[in-house]
């Protein structure tokens, strides 16, 4: 569905929510896709959100809407339903959708739950709360088709004839009787085998797996990096617990793309909707401190040419714009350095060379924008040369600085193993600003008493 | 393989590629996956990329491994090759990799390339290379099962059998004897039913395609936001052209992060390693470019202050720290409604509510911030209270500023069709910077006149 159909079904249904008409949604969205409904009703909130979860067709359909969904949003949903209900929800869901809900209930409610789901199932959701969200066991799915290597092509298909509620059939993974991870069949391999075939036989034993601690974006770097439709999970003796699929590496991958760019502007790890506004104070609130205390700094620093200031105070007009093109031109080089390590396109060995050649980038834009600045200072002064020389050179110097900074702030973080992304914000703005304005300040004031 | 052990492959490979050591290499490299040596290779340029690529065992590696790489390196690698070597390679690859490949080679060498390949090839190249490379065509395979609606399923499983190189093999398209798609059957619903059932019996008629035309990016946000593992590509008569995997919708979603943090940053959407010194100034240019007109507009509205700025230079030592705040905060604002858009989180109808949210967050921070410094001020000007509210009250209205300036820009953007992902980096810094500073000497002249 295209953004702006969608649009248009959220207006209707709003339209129809205000006015009642439960029976115009019904029929609206009896044809609509988990996906989009899911979409839709991220939507709204609080009575209409409630309103609109209880209108769906069927619980089915409400376990698959509420898959979709953000957690928070599940978390909502949830907590305003009946205990007996969310059991017959959760029925329907995949185990791990439930058991990231489950992990972020009230502990009440979810212990309330799990009484009252069967005991096998109580028990492997257990199992799965106990992994940290964001590694391999958080985001994995109990569910898989795991068979012993002495089986054969038969029984195989037979047994994906008879479990058609597991999640990702198109690899069958073989273990030995220890349960333990030895070869995956993709089921196209398995289509055109014979019969009889046993599996051992056509397996491909050298199987990339992943251990339940491994963090999510190492699971997702290795499942994109091989385009592997899933990729198993096993614990330190090799037994196989579960598989990672790539819809949820997708998940991952979009959740991390989320987090880097929130990180690189100071703007803290959470998403807007769904935090309020207190959580977002708490989580801009330190950046901004970095900042206000590299600031500050500067303040005392500029001290002593308070004097050479009241002198010249032509040069105060041009402390924001040189400030400015500094901490633009160093945070287009931390950006790219930043996303570089991201990305992996940038390794250890390639540093000195990037260094090499954003320095050439700088000075090429410190040559051409000190030019402009300098001419403009020149005539906006009168004519005063001293004046054009210290402005021109400032912003050239102050250009540099910037990109030196700029580019080695994410490789020292990234060397003593902090998350690179928080260094394009705050960290850089305000070296760059502090470092600019002493250049200026020191250099007006060299030229000024020798010209 | 992990970053670690992948940059030890890195440096013995550089070791032994200086000493000439190429036996070693060969038994080092003979054991690695295609993805891990394309890493290794990317890593490499030169003369040392060219022999490393000659040293991989054989072409079919060679061309699992060209399949794997950056467009930029692959045209590099590819354009030292014999046309002879590069045909026989392109015998080895999928049919949407060559096709990227040939595109991006000069023209002389392309068609050199394309009269040596067999005339159905050919013939099936030059269909793909008519496709814009982000759209779904570029990035589309036109290997795929597509079989008539009347088969059955013993036929169909023997289709599957012959053709083992069809790139996904996990979904069987149906379609009728005009070619257009009516149906589409997973492998795993193919393998548990009986040999003698017709298609048209078995497949799923409501299946979600994606027309030649369509933008990567929508294709994307499709097969992510259904899960899917591949989505069929047809042109305007419903006619099946190809498919899109999961695989190469992971690529084009990393590709646009990327391109969309660049852009916040004002970087060019291009990433480092590829663009040279040239390239990076051009792309950046611009976007100082905008900072350095926003400033400039600056320094001439700051004139009518000279002679305060003169009689009160204490003022001065205060101007970076109200400038920074108000940057940061405005930029932390833009960079969460930027990425709600993309992501789609953030719908029109939810503007003036995040506005708003926004706005509650400036005033506190505008609040507590004011009062730092305000009270800092307040003891470095000797108790001078004028100037510390002065000081103070600027602060907080930068701030508010800063936020009004933040939300509003990228909405603005994206509603004149702009991507707003532009908005957030110097369009931003110096609307605050300028607004800022108005405000600031605005207050101050006004609070000095009558206190």
């Amino acid at each position: 569905m295209s953004g702006n159909k969608s649009a248009l079904l959220f207006d209707a249904t709003q339209r129809l929510l205000r006015r009642k008409a439960y029976g115009n949604i019904r029929r609206i969205i009896a044809k609509s896709h988990p996906a989009d409904l899911a979409i839709l009703l991220g939507r709204f909130d609080g009575e209409h959100r409630r309103k609109l979860f209880e209108l769906l067709e069927n619980d089915e359909t409400r376990a698959l809407v509420l898959a979709e969904l953000d957690l928070e949003q599940q978390v909502a949903i949830v907590a305003e339903l009946q205990v007996d209900q969310i059991v017959t929800i959760f029925n329907e869901m995949d185990q791990d959708d439930k058991a990231d809900i489950l992990g972020a209930l009230r502990e009440e409610l979810a212990n309330e739950i799990l009484t009252r789901m069967s005991g096998e199932e109580s028990l492997e959701m257990e199992g799965l709360l106990k992994y940290p969200d964001d590694s391999a066991g958080g985001i994995m799915t109990p569910e898989f088709i795991g068979l012993l290597e002495t089986k054969t092509v038969e029984a195989a298909i037979n047994y994906i004839r008879e479990n058609r509620d597991v999640e990702m059939a198109f690899y069958v993974y073989v273990v030995n009787e220890l349960g333990q991870l030895v070869g995956v069949i993709s089921l196209r391999q398995l289509v055109v085998s014979s019969p009889d075939t046993v599996l051992r036989d056509i397996m491909e034993p050298a199987v990339v797996s992943v251990r339940v601690d491994a963090d999510q974006e190492d699971v997702a770097r290795l499942v994109s990096r091989y385009s592997f439709l899933a990729i198993p999970v096993t614990d330190d003796r090799n037994v196989l617990l579960g598989l990672v699929t790539v819809d949820d590496v997708i998940d991952v991958l979009k959740e991390e793309a989320t987090e880097d760019i929130l990180k690189m502007a100071g703007a803290g790890p959470e998403m807007m909707e769904t935090t309020s506004v207190r959580g977002s104070v708490r989580a801009r609130f330190p950046w901004l401190m970095i900042s206000f205390i590299g600031e500050l700094l500067g303040v005392f620093l500029m001290q002593p040419f308070g004097e050479a200031l009241q002198a010249h105070h032509f040069l105060v007009f041009f402390m924001p714009i040189i400030m400015a093109m500094g901490g633009n031109l160093g945070t287009q080089s931390a950006t790219i350095i930043v996303r570089g390590l991201a990305t992996g396109q940038l390794i250890q060995g390639h540093f000195l060379r990037i260094y090499w050649r954003e320095m050439r980038i700088a000075v090429l834009m410190g040559l051409i924008y000190g030019s402009f600045v300098g001419a403009v200072s020149f005539f906006l002064s009168g004519m005063e040369l001293s004046y054009a020389i210290s402005v021109g050179v400032s912003m050239f110097l102050a250009m540099a600085i910037a990109v030196s900074v700029g580019a080695m702030l994410p490789i020292f973080f990234s060397k003593v193993k902090i998350d690179p992304a928080v260094s394009t914000g705050p960290f850089i703005t305000s070296a760059v600003d502090v470092l600019g304005l002493l250049v200026y300040f020191s250099v007006s004031s060299l030229l000024l008493s020798i010209m």
